[in-house]
């Protein structure tokens, strides 16, 4: 087709979205202009909105539009305990799980020193002030468990140390109701190794 | 979680879009978030602009920011072959897939009389002031092969026949490189009985 200009320019902006290539935002786009042009103008207001107003908590780092998170700003919540997590998105999914209460701490990646991911940009300056506080008894380390995830554990558990601060990792096995035949091997034997009382 | 305001807010309001659930909904607004701000308003305008600026072709009801479409504008297209198609989308994929160089009409949706969708609704009248100019000579029949959009092409079709133009319907049968053992049956029966000369 020719020149569909602005329509065409549509289509390439939601292509910013993860996951949508040119069909799905092709799709989107008439989706929006024929059926939901309210939702459409919606989404247009809260997207400027987030982009502007959503900056990092200054404690924990994650994502929120006022200066302390609600999580930070909570006193109810147990500051003693501390859960270090990749990104915005584990405290999120760590909260609607588990009945975790206490506070997190958002590094917003892993170490990965061939990317240029050194301590620095993960903020630890940040995270060893307040090991320094001698507020915090325990560290949950809740990285992920690829390997750049598991590395970032391990150098910070090393800096609890220093704290005298107990650190904990998250156990890894076989996902619960997941069966022996579909796992890979790698955690099979990790969950074998990692076997513990019955 | 608690409320977590605006970063919420954001979440729900790309629940809009087509195929969006809350679980990639939410990985969209870290994404962005995270990685891709100036992507994000980029979008935010893009949507208000198209929202506010995009409305429909004078001619043939596309979409489009002008009063004529570019198709609708276009002195090389010709104005004897007149293609009906149900949707916007349609007119794209046409374009785009085959040689066809005569103009459309869009529909925006098909005969639905149980849902109150009579010929008013597609713009019927538009398309009887053009066809009674005497400029069209063959209009291509090329609504969805939906039982809806059979009973569309079939009323337009009595209606052409009255202005004496020629209604032809776009072929249907078995896919190109479609093996003939993952066909439906509704679709073989009809490639067989529409066989033609080889």
């Amino acid at each position: 087709m020719q020149n569909q200009g602005l329509l065409k320019e549509l289509i390439q902006s939601l292509c910013c979205l993860p996951g949508v290539g040119p069909k799905s935002a092709q799709r989107m786009a008439f989706h929006l202009l024929q059926r939901n042009r309210d939702g459409g103008m919606q989404l247009s207001k809260m997207l400027a909105r987030a982009v502007n107003e959503i900056g990092h908590c200054r404690e924990c780092r994650t994502l929120t539009e006022t200066e302390l998170c609600e999580v930070c700003a909570n006193p109810l919540r147990d500051a003693e305990t501390l859960c270090v997590v990749e990104s915005p998105a584990d405290v999120w999914v760590i909260d609607q799980a588990t009945t975790f209460k206490g506070k997190y701490f958002v590094l917003h990646g892993r170490l990965s020193p061939l990317d240029g991911i050194g301590p620095d940009q993960l903020g630890f300056e940040l995270l060893e002030q307040r090991m320094a506080t001698g507020q915090i008894k325990e560290l949950i380390l809740a990285t992920n468990s690829t390997v750049e995830g598991q590395a970032t554990a391990h150098f910070i558990g090393e800096v609890a140390g220093k704290f005298n601060i107990r650190a904990t990792r998250i156990a890894h096995g076989v996902p619960m109701g997941g069966e022996l035949e579909f796992i890979d091997s790698g955690t099979l034997a990790h969950a074998f190794n990692g076997r513990r009382e019955f």
